[in-house]
This record gives C-alpha cells, structure tokens and sequence, in this order.
C-alpha cells in the first residue's frame, strides 16, 4: 500500500473513484453496467461528478456482465461493469464466461474491503483474484490512489485488443476513498486499440492452395470474418473456386439476410455435424476454430473433421480478417465481379400464410417480420435449433447466438445489445428454461425502455436436456429423471413474470397470434414480451 | 486415467455415477438439489435406479446452493448438490460463500467434459478446480471410476466434519457413464462424522477467570453454542457471574423465543457495535469469532472490541460447544439452579393493537404469529436490522440470517430448511432488492409444495446502500448515484412474480391487512408470498 494512501481520512474532492471514472470516459468507455455495494460507493459517487458515464443497474450480476458481452458485440468498444467483491464477480461469472469464448472486451470493476479490512477476515472476504482468474484475460488489483488511473487505462488496453480481452480490475474500497494526489488525475496514456496482428503470406498462399481444389475445401469464417464486408470476400473466394463456406454454429455476431453473403452455421449435434464435414479433404479457418463436438459422447469422436483432414489457418481474430479475405481473394483471382451468393429477399406474403405453431412455421414468421437492421439475439435453443437456414432471406440484420455455452446469456446480451444500438430493433429468443436463469434482465429493459421483442418458447422442459439424455447413452428417462428434465410443475407465466418487472406481454397459442402479437411488437418502442407455447 | 475408462463404450448397467449416487445414500446423503446439464445425464439416469435418493430441481444454480445451505443449518448434515460444469457452479458460488462462512456442510457434485474432450477446448471448458477453490474447503477431481466411491466418501468426510465444510467433488463425464468394476460399487468406508476436538482445559480455566470478573467481561457465542441445551449453559453463566451475553449479528442458526436464553445478536453498524462493546475489559469466545466491522469505513476502526480488551478462546466451532459451556459453566459453579433470562412469551393480543406499517409494527405482528417451531430466515435487510431485539418473545422458534454477507441467499436457503424439516412451518424475510437476487426459490416452492410464507419488503431502494452511501463518507447522493440506489422504476410487483411462478401471493399495505394475510398464510400449508409495502 502505498504511503500516501489515507485509509481512515475523510474523502477528498478528488480521490481514487473519481480518477477512475475519468480515466474510463476519458478512454472511451462511457457505458457502465452495475449491480453496487457498500465498497463501490465512491465509484457510485463520482458518477455525480463525471459527465459522460451512461450507468445501468441491473438486479443481479448476471444481468450486469451478459449486458457488457451484448454491448461489445454490437458497438465493438467495451464498456465497464461495476461488480461487488468476490461474490458479486461470481454471480457474474457465467456470462463473463460467454463473453471469453465470444472474445468480447469488458473492463470489469470489482471493489474489495479497504486493504486495512482484508486482514481481519470479516464475512463478506474472499479471494477476488482467484474468483476473477478463471474467466478473465487479465487480473489487476489497483495498487494505489497514484497508480489507479493507470491500472484503469491498462484494464482498458487489455479489453480494447484485437480480439476483446475480459479484464477485471479489483478496486480496494481505501484506495477509491483516498485523497489523489494532483498528478494522478490524469487520465491515463491513450491506447493503440485495435493492433490486428499483420497477416501472414506464406498462410495465404497455403489457403489459397487448399481453395483452389474446390469443394473438398472448406472455408470455415468465425469472428469479425462473419460482418458484411469480410463475408463479402469469402462469398467471392466461393463462388470462385467452388470450396465450400460455413462458419461455426455458435457465432458471436452474424451481419446476415437479403443483400448479404449466404454462410451456413455449422450443425449443433454430432451426427449432422460429421456429416456436414465429411466432403471436406481440407479446412481453411478464417476467425474460426477447427470444428470439434460441443460434449463427447460415448462412442463418437471429438474432432469433427473426418480422419486426415488437413486444417490450414489463414488468419485468426488476432487478425484483420477482412483484410485476410480479400488477400485471400487476390491471391485466387476473386473480385467483386465473381457472383457471391448473396440472400434474397422473402417473399413475406408467403411466409405469413397459415400453419403450425412449430419450428418452421415460427421460422417463416421471424423471416417475415425481423425488422431491417433488426438484432436477434438467438438463446433459442431446441425450438431455433434450425432457424439458420430457415430465415436466411429475412431483411438485413444481425443475429447474435450462444458462444460459451453457459445458459441465461440471452436477455442480458439483449439489454446490451439494445443499449449499444440507440434505433434498432432487437429481437430476443429464448427458451423458457434459459429464461429462468436471468429473468432479471426484463426488468433493466423497462428501467432503461429498451427497445426488445422478446420471444419466450415455452415446451415447458429443458428438452435439449431430453435428447441429451439418449445421446450420452443413458437410454429413456424413468419417472425421477424425467422429474429433473421437465419444468411443468408448476407452469412458469411469462406474462406474469414481465408484468411483475414492467414490461408489457401477452401469450400467443398458434401462428396467427404469434404473427398478430409480434407484429404489433415490433411496431412500437420499447420492451414488448410473448410467450409462445409450443411443444 | 485409468485404464479401465471406457470413453466410447455404451453405458454399463454399473457405472461411475450410479457408484457415486449409491455412495451418497448409502452415507446418509439422501437429498440432492440440482441444475443438470448433458454432463450430469448418467447422475440423473442413476437416480432411477438408486432408491433414496430426493433430487430437487432449482431453475438457477444460486437456488441449489443455497438450498443446500438451508438444509445443513436445519438438518446437521449435508446435502448434495448437482451442477454443470464451470459455470454452473460459478452460479452457485455466491451462496456457496455464505455456506462456508455459516460452516455449512455441502458435497457438490460438478459434472466435466469427458477427460478425453478437455484438450479440445470445446466452448464449455473451463478450469473448474480454480472455479471451485475460492469457496469449498476441499476440491478434488474424480480420478477414475474404480475410485470414484471412494472420492465420493471422502467429500462427504469433509462436509461431514466439525464444523461443516463445502467439499467440492468434479465428475467428468467418461468417468460417470464408463462402466464400473463389481468392487467399485462398494460404497466408501464408513465416516467417523462429528469428530468434535476435545476441550482445552486451560482454555476452560482462562475463560472461566474472565468471566468471573462480571459486567466487565463479554461472552460472544456462536455457531451450535446457539442452540437451545448450549445457550441455556452461557445463561445459567451470565446469571451467575453477572457477565454480558451476545452473539454475533450474523449467525446461522438461534434457537430462540419464549423459553430460551435471551441472546441478543450484537448490532450490524459501527457506531452501535462500538458502543455495545465498550463496556467489556475482556471478551470470553464460544463458537464466535472476535468482533469486527463488516465493511470498513473513513476514520473508523477496524476491529470493535476496544482498545486492549483481551480476547480468551473458549472453544471454536470445532469443538462441542454445548460441552464447552457446561465445562465453563461447572468452573464457576454455574448449575441449572442459577436462573437463566429465558424469554417470556408475549402478550398476543396487545401485539396485534394496530399501528404502522413500519418495523416495530411488523415486528409485533411477527412476535405475536410467528408458529411455535417454526423456522425464520431473514434477509430482511434495513426493514428487520431490528428484529432481534423485537421479537424475542415470540413462540420459541429458530432464526437463521446471512452468514457472509452476499445478498439472494435467504430464499434458496428457505427452500433447504423447508426440505429438512416436514412439518415446521417457515416464515422468509426478504428484502425486495435481495429477493430479485434468487426470485426462482419460489418456483421450487410450488413445486415441492413447500409450506413457506415469504415476507417481502418492498421499499423500492436499496435502502441498505443510501445509509452505506453516508457511512463511506460519500456525502448525499447526486441525481445519478442516486439512480444507481433505487428500485423503483418500474415498481416490481412481487404478486404478479410469484403469480408466475405458481405462488399464491397478496399485497399488504397497512398492519392490518399484513396481520390478516400473515395469518391467512400461516393457517394454509404451502407456499404463500406477502407484499408489504414499506417506506
């Protein structure tokens, strides 16, 4: 601790909180996600003395941090989250944990007890370096008053790198009260952002090799591969040389519909998986990771490229890779004159004719009515399970899906999402089971009268669970695990549930009311919820 | 691994998870609340096959810990818990915290990828022992299924011992589905559980000189010493020897009401915990740690005793308290003829006069409802900081608060109790900001059919933070910090909430009508949720 620290002293017009809040705005980081405590007061404080903070409270941490992944995949820039000691950075774990896997930047601010208070083991203590390490790029706590808007700027660098890091700084509740002293109101160094790696050409001649043998080549695109521009090339490299293109299935952020290139996700299940990959003799990854079984499953593989698939990387997200696209593209003779498969446009008076309420016929609906420049966030699980190629020639928009595959991602990323993108529409699935996770979240879209559809499948089990069960070889559920699997008793009421948090709903029970209520959803501003019961 | 791991094999009539379930029981853990995933499928299949077995289903990971929390405090054992991989525990870890700082006994249960999946770094990978490590007192990752009984066995020893401990037990999938060899489905040896430290007789002579010396000295008891045989000894202690009697504020279980040793819990804020402890030279330990402030604050101490007081150890949760103070209590010549202060009941009828609806009122309610042997847990925040005091003449009943300070534990752990206690009522004290931490518990309420009445107290604020706010010396609250202290916009509506999740639920707005629905609640059996609206 450094000895201008002043644990006991009064505070200071200018004190550690404060030189942290303005080293954040100073940086760029102007949204802050927060559920505070006692130790982040001064924090919570200096908001009344620094302009240009956007603040949003959430009620439990896990609405906090999904919020902070949402909002970087839509805006690209990390915002902050304001977590309290090691329990409340716990309760936030798992969608910081979706964040890592989606390579999203998040500056998380944690207090700690004052350093004087750590050693007296009082009950709200725990190790906070140890709780953050598992799901964070880089850990600091701040060493002193002078050194906070340094240790802030370094948070911001490491979140701010080219892919996003999760960086959690831990701000010790003295350090945040104490006098800074006039030099450390500065607001940190400025930051080189996005330093993408150079590319590498002896990977675009190996790629370039492997495209040209045509479709026992595989371009698999991932990460910033799969926005508009970047996909754009890989669409051409296609058409060009007839590889195959996919990207993964699990995707942070797909710019997709009319007007853009065709890029099939990858399956979910094995089975379809490896048969997805079987064509391929060769894999170019671009941004994506060579494809392996989200479980193991007795008796199947883990690598889902068929046995001596030879996986050649072009460039990975440390890379620009639209820049490793289009010279993958030179380097095939691919120009913009090469006919991309680019999506057309329903026909939406087709879509919306009658039929079940089932998959595709909810598919057709969402194809239909997905307002342009709309963001679906797709926590759909088994009813979406197939929504990829079933509403490819929806209007221009984005669809954001599941990366680390930890549940309850879906609402939070909603309100991030929502709050990074001030005009647009967004459109969240989900399942009724992952619903439950952070339903908290509905209540941060009214709060903050975001403007979100949300589309609750109601089947009333964890029915990936079901399939699950066979695939692992469990054989049938008997009645006590079939108990564990179904969530019937009692029926959760979503309309009830956003109600209770503010936000308007109603129940839909066929298509033709999916159709009418979505409608009438999508064409007003703010949080609109339906519960869809399906089976 | 071990060489007998059959990783692609079909699942054996004998498995690892159907040992590990078998083990469970055959040691006494019978109840198992749980979150599954596709990794914990062959644990559920095995609970078809395992009789004795009670698996409860919670919709978030915080429910389960919780639960098991609850369940240790009422039942003195464990309970198991059932998780999905990191961050399903993760989830978990907030209420994790607070068991271990209530010395609550847990065995999780965390299912992994197969051992033969984790190199491939599928998206749901993570480091669970680091996940674990921060809030269990033992972790420990299967090592084969010939040894997985006896892992098992040895995480029960550890959350077995004295005092309770969180034992950690990962079960990666290959080792839960391959099939087990006939001498692995033993069921671990035999577990010496209450292994209590023996009595330090010096200790017993020291504490007893202490208290000897009367008002001057304090005896601070904690852990089993509140339960009913042991506190009547530190009563018959302080009648004899004229010393002061406390408990600490934050204290898992009291057994208390009329007919039991008055105790009362030492305050939560600084300034009166201070001065509560300025009269004492000497402070005897029973169960109970010495005193320290709960967060620190701007020019004020740390520790609360006062300068010099000495601190004497009687004994520690690790030993058998009861014993301890009959030792203490036999020094000084303290018998059963020595007249304890045991709590009278209170006058019912002049409790239930009318007044406000504001904490002594309810508080009044309580005293004169609150069933004979019913179990109360308090997460009530700012609206009950005075509770302790007030209703000490309520039917003799238990009291169970927060132990480590994260905020969402009182619900999951309500559910527990409710779970290891047929035929006792309990009564939640929720606080509403608390209550949106974990709102799933009352879904498990209603579909265990849990006979528990839950109190919520809507102030709309974070009221515990606006006092919080000033004590950090933070000053009054801007616009904006403000906004980060306040829940009321929207209003929640904890009827509609609990509506939705199957729970009958009201709204009371002023004494009467709480006393009429409180009344209503507690004559019903079942879970039943009471809005009070408080300023």
């Amino acid at each position: 601790m450094s000895a201008a620290l002043q644990p006991h002293a009064p505070p200071s017009p200018d004190n550690g909180a404060l030189c942290l809040v303005r080293t954040l705005v100073a940086q760029g980081v102007d949204t802050c996600f927060a559920n505070p405590g006692t130790s982040e007061m001064h924090f919570v404080a200096a908001l009344d003395r620094v302009d240009g903070m956007r603040c949003v409270l959430g009620l439990a941490e896990g609405i906090v941090t999904g919020a902070a992944d949402g909002y970087y995949r839509m805006a690209d820039r990390p915002a902050a989250t304001l977590l309290h000691l090691g329990p409340g950075l716990a309760n936030g774990l798992a969608n910081l944990h979706n964040a890592k896997k989606a390579r999203s930047g998040i500056v998380n601010i944690v207090g700690d007890h004052a350093t004087t208070h750590l050693a007296l083991d009082a009950p709200l203590t725990s190790d906070i370096v140890a709780v953050a390490t598992p799901m964070s790029h880089w850990v600091r706590s701040a060493r002193s008053v002078e050194a906070v808007a340094d240790d802030g700027t370094e948070a911001i660098r490491q979140a701010s790198a080219r892919p996003g890091r999760v960086a959690t700084l831990i701000l010790p509740a003295d350090i945040a009260w104490s006098a800074a002293p006039d030099d450390a109101s500065a607001q940190g160094a400025s930051i080189d952002r996005l330093r993408a790696k150079p590319l590498d050409t002896a990977a675009v001649a190996r790629a370039a090799d492997a495209v040209r043998r045509g479709p026992t080549t595989l371009l698999l695109i991932g990460d910033r591969a799969l926005r508009h521009a970047a996909a754009l090339w890989a669409g051409r490299i296609a058409a060009k040389t007839r590889c195959g293109l996919r990207s993964d299935f699990f995707c942070a952020r797909i710019e997709r519909g009319a007007g853009r290139t065709v890029v099939p996700r990858l399956p979910y299940a094995v089975d379809p998986l490896l048969a997805a990959l079987g064509d391929y003799d060769r894999i170019v990854l671009a941004g994506a990771k060579a494809p392996v079984a989200f479980f193991a499953y007795p008796g199947k593989p883990g690598v889902m490229s068929k046995p001596g698939c030879e996986i050649i990387e072009l460039a990975s997200p440390e890379h620009d890779l639209e820049a490793a696209l289009a010279a993958l593209a030179g380097a095939v003779g691919a120009t913009a004159a090469d006919t991309a498969p680019l999506a057309q446009r329903a026909d939406t008076a087709a879509m919306l004719a009658d039929g079940d309420l089932d998959s595709p016929g909810i598919a057709r609906v969402l194809t239909a009515l997905i307002p342009e420049n709309a963001i679906v966030v797709d926590e759909s699980l088994t009813t979406g399970r197939s929504f990829d190629g079933m509403t490819v020639n929806a209007a221009p928009h984005d669809w954001l899906t599941g990366t680390g595959g930890s549940i309850g991602f879906g609402l939070p990323v909603a309100v991030g999402a929502a709050i990074a993108s001030p005009g647009r529409k967004v459109v969240a699935l989900e399942g009724d089971g992952s619903a439950m996770y952070t339903p908290q979240a509905l209540w941060t879209m009214a709060r903050e009268k975001l403007d979100v559809t949300v589309l609750v499948f109601a089947n009333r089990t964890y029915k990936i669970l079901l399939g699950e069960f066979a695939n692992v070889g469990a054989g049938a559920p008997g009645a006590r695990a079939y108990d564990m699997l179904s969530i019937d008793r009692p029926a959760l009421d979503f309309v009830q549930l956003a109600n209770g948090m503010g936000v308007e709903a109603s129940r839909a029970g066929d298509l033709r009311s999916l159709t009418d209520q979505l409608r009438s959803a999508l064409a007003m501003q703010g949080p609109r919820l339906i519960e869809v019961l399906v089976n």
